[in-house]
């Protein structure tokens, strides 16, 4: 079986750190391949980034999903993800959705640690729109920017688990889902320190993305995820190819 | 003051129609612009034309937001429009959000009667986004594409009409949002027909801004609609200038 | 344009303010009247005061609506208001619904700040009602009461900023919402301090009539808001007319 | 125990009906009043007599509360209930919510079977504010006014009858809540021929208050129900005495 | 009138106590019996414990049921609810279900007070389940265990009274709903010391079944709670009777 | 990987049909176990089956679970899911539960096919439980008995088939979810027929326990499925071994 993540910012080291985090929980026979997108924003940490990154990332499944089995948005605001199930051939999930359904399997309700609070509404309005708002005890916020993350893991480590553990005595949280891909590479560490489930999203997809295809399963196409009518896009010449057929 | 009102799409006629219809019900000293972006798909009937349309929007906003008191959106999926509360310095509105906040003042439950059923699933996600699945009875759709209500706007309105009715007598609708800015113009007839009122978005739009502006209001700046964190955006030059200072 | 502002309760100082609040905003070809019943509590904080005070602005508007191209009921518990809908024959608008809708436009979500505690329970059911609560992230109460906000506005302003604060810092506010008409003096006063919109529901009411009869809307008569069926009212003569035909 | 059963409209045949319904499913030892307003209209069918009427009954329980253990508001849309919290010494019940909680405990889910289909939105309002939606199957509504039930009982359980079938069969109810006072005579032939449960709120509403009385529950004086606060209300001499110390 | 009060878990000591209460709160005519199963936990803290008393409880139901006007299942979890109505001749209630629904009639929202905070996702899903999650304010946790109810009852009370100020001051409630049999014989001097309203379950329970006897209404049999589909049941043999027929 | 897949009633050819399912989706190197309990109904189809079938269940998985590297449980209902996450040391997933969340990754909203009317409300409490109401359509029933799928699945399948067309048609199904395990195998021969994808809870089931395995997910034990206090359970021996350690 073949995966395409791809990361939705332009972030070479996230990037290669998402790839080792999703082959490290692949199945021996899946192979995965990360990309990121040809241009957009170095991180996404608010609504403008998360459009331009959409865009970015459609741009790559146009091109690449074709030849895979499966594709895995990479950033936890699942960019483009509803866009994208419309013109992939094959099944995509969002890196957000993954961890959030997993987390349904293994406690009542998990709370969502991220990066700044400005994201915060962008989740909430996610969590609504997945009608998932019931399940999750909270969403918690850090200092951390996106790319915080990567620069200073331990460091990250530490507010992730600060947060965490307000998240488990004050809201309930029975599992930590991490909303960051970059906060990905940190789930078992910050798992041993909290002692509940962490779930990282980028594992999560790859494992989902794995069951669709081994029961073989793809998108509805009958209304939210037709594809695209035919019709002139004006201007407009993606790095990728033409809609699939 | 002066009103940018912007057709996501690159469909001309439609942005000319979506001019007359924001200049009726403006009031005399307000000054509307119409525009449609450089780039993009000539009508929006889903999630993929939708994320294209929300760039190609978001460039028109960094290119001309800030010569003008507000702006309007004028597609009925809103595209954009959190990322352009983002960036542009004077407010947003989008026409979905406008027509049926101002139908809640009118009426105890509204529908929205729009174009193809494919796009019903999106409308209901930003039902949900927006907190006012509870005041929406139905969305009723049609067999009409959005360039047919350009085409020929009398069998437009005669299918307006029909699917309207079906939502007062049977999902109890007291007021009927028309979902796509190529209905606007059929306002006023189609409440002729029906009895009860029709909302075009354009012209609530329109009214909302003008309020907001009359009253001082801008949008609130401190986490969802913060300025997007200054970073690099790879590879990327849209047509306008550079984020709001 | 006229305007009918209709203060529910019996403080003439609150009526008079109401009145500078609401022509301040107002457009210039604007008329706004004032008015309080002739009867009635001389302030509003509960349930009680709010089933009297709602007939006695019922008698108002059955006597002058009529006069008028659109009413406003200026009081944040909206008493009366949708019996208010069923005998004007022009649109009426609420200040909590008002200042609600609006503050959708430019905020992810809102908190209401506002006077006693005894209120929030009245105005959580409001919410229910409207079907906002998914937008509303708190109900702030002071330990003012509703002529306090009169009698001491500096005083009044200092409670009010201290709540929307807790409602910023712990609940995730973007907007504030002032829950009672005597604060809507303040408004901007309070937004200067805090950095982030305040709505005051008599400037946001009186926009909204100007929007509903710039665009020719008039109050749905299909369901909720028929006019009453014609028959015998025993033993009542309100100060005010006949029902509309 | 003496339980004071209001019937909120003018309709003297109505009251003593209710009358006979309260009494026959009292206890031996309850002692059962009935009385209807001073004034007030003759029915109760939309929310401007809902607002007359509420006031007319708030002034019965001022005068005549504190004589009895409990009171029942026996009109389907329960006027004035929070108010009735607010002044009466005793608990206060409304059949509406007497009905729908005790269908809980019968029945999955219920529906509310009811006169004009104008009702429809005040009792969806109520649900909503109640928090009781949820358990809501349907509220279907009949051609009757309500003095019809008063009128022609016969004539008025068919039209209940064909109304509970199609909730019982499109909309998934266990159980048939009677949507206003004067269908509860008919609560046991309407339930022998549905063969379903079938519940009278103003049964429903004296065994509630017969509950109360014996477990020494009364109504919560810390917030939503707070006495009001000592003020003038100007003009006003209701038919009762003055507020309860 | 007679009525079956099963204490789910199998301490003695608490089927007494819980007799004790129903008994001082049900009607001079009313003859109560309590009785806990023949086998099954000491006492009930969990979903797993709760599935083994619900079994328990049921075989009671099958053995005892038919000899009673009523059954009242005194756990707080409300173990085997709706199977027990569909196996239980006459009417069956949970003291949770009849806590919370006797709450709605004297307070805005409740909150419930119980023992180890374990049991609180339990309860959660019981009022998403039930619906009533709009009225409840919280739940709020002690470090009570259910038989430490028993054991010590003062030191419990202070718990109790700790636990439900935070819910009172915090959280908004307005009723205490006691969330443990254990903790019913606490109800009026906690009720002294809060000044607001206490509930146990038990006697609401019995009060409950009282009323649904009362007014002659049963267990729809439409859908949810259709007696069994006649069929075998493997090497199970209950120590009661056989299914009603 | 081992998996052992519980069919909680006593039907041993439908036991077999569900271990070549099961088998069928699985993994290569992930060995399937089947078992049905040693008692309990023959099938379940309501709350009094489902309770027995919940303990005939918890006690395979405390003799059998320690074996396994997760449990599957095999019936729509989900019986005793919560609490075998107490008692087992390794993931359990319901059926119900498994198939909702995977057709959460490739449709908007998903419905339920099932068996008789009379199981739809219970389903209905197991979605709002879950939290996935706003995920699906609708739950519609046919007129099989559960071992009627067994019996005849071609029948059966047309059944499901004519249902399903429904749940598309009227009530916006993207992907259907077959409501009894002994559907399952008719998942790929439904999907050919209608278009859309078909989910079989048991494939979804085996899929996301080869999921959490991979990705090294336990159960979280924090609260809702913390492990039974130890405590005794008065004259019970099930056929297994203690709880674990």
């Amino acid at each position: 079986m073949r995966i395409l993540v791809i990361n939705p910012n332009t972030s070479e080291e996230m990037t290669q750190d998402i790839g080792v985090q999703a082959r490290k929980f692949a199945r021996p026979d899946t192979e995965v391949e990360t990309v990121s997108p040809a241009w957009g924003p170095r991180s996404i940490e608010g609504h403008y980034e998360d459009e331009l990154a959409a865009v970015a990332t459609l741009e790559v499944i146009q091109e690449r999903a074709a030849d895979f089995d499966g594709v895995v948005i990479a950033c936890y605001g699942d960019p483009g993800l509803h866009a994208a199930r419309e013109i992939s051939p094959v099944p995509v999930v969002g890196i957000a959705e993954a961890s959030m359904l997993m987390a349904c399997t293994i406690a009542h309700s998990f709370s969502i640690v991220t990066v700044l609070p400005r994201i915060k509404p962008l989740f909430e309005s996610m969590l609504r729109m997945y009608g998932l708002e019931g399940r999750c005890a909270s969403i918690r916020t850090t200092p951390l920017s996106v790319l915080d993350c990567e620069r200073d893991p331990e460091a990250a480590g530490r507010e992730i688990v600060k947060a965490a553990r307000l998240a488990i005595d004050e809201d309930g949280a029975e599992a930590i889902c991490l909303g960051c891909a970059g906060m990905g590479p940190l789930d078992k560490t910050v798992e041993a320190e909290l002692g509940i489930p962490v779930l990282d999203g980028v594992a999560c997809g790859v494992k989902l993305i794995e069951s669709l295809v081994d029961y073989g399963l793809s998108t509805s196409r009958v209304a939210a995820y037709k594809q695209p009518e035919p019709k002139e896009i004006v201007n407009y010449s993606p790095a990728g190819t033409a809609l699939p057929a």
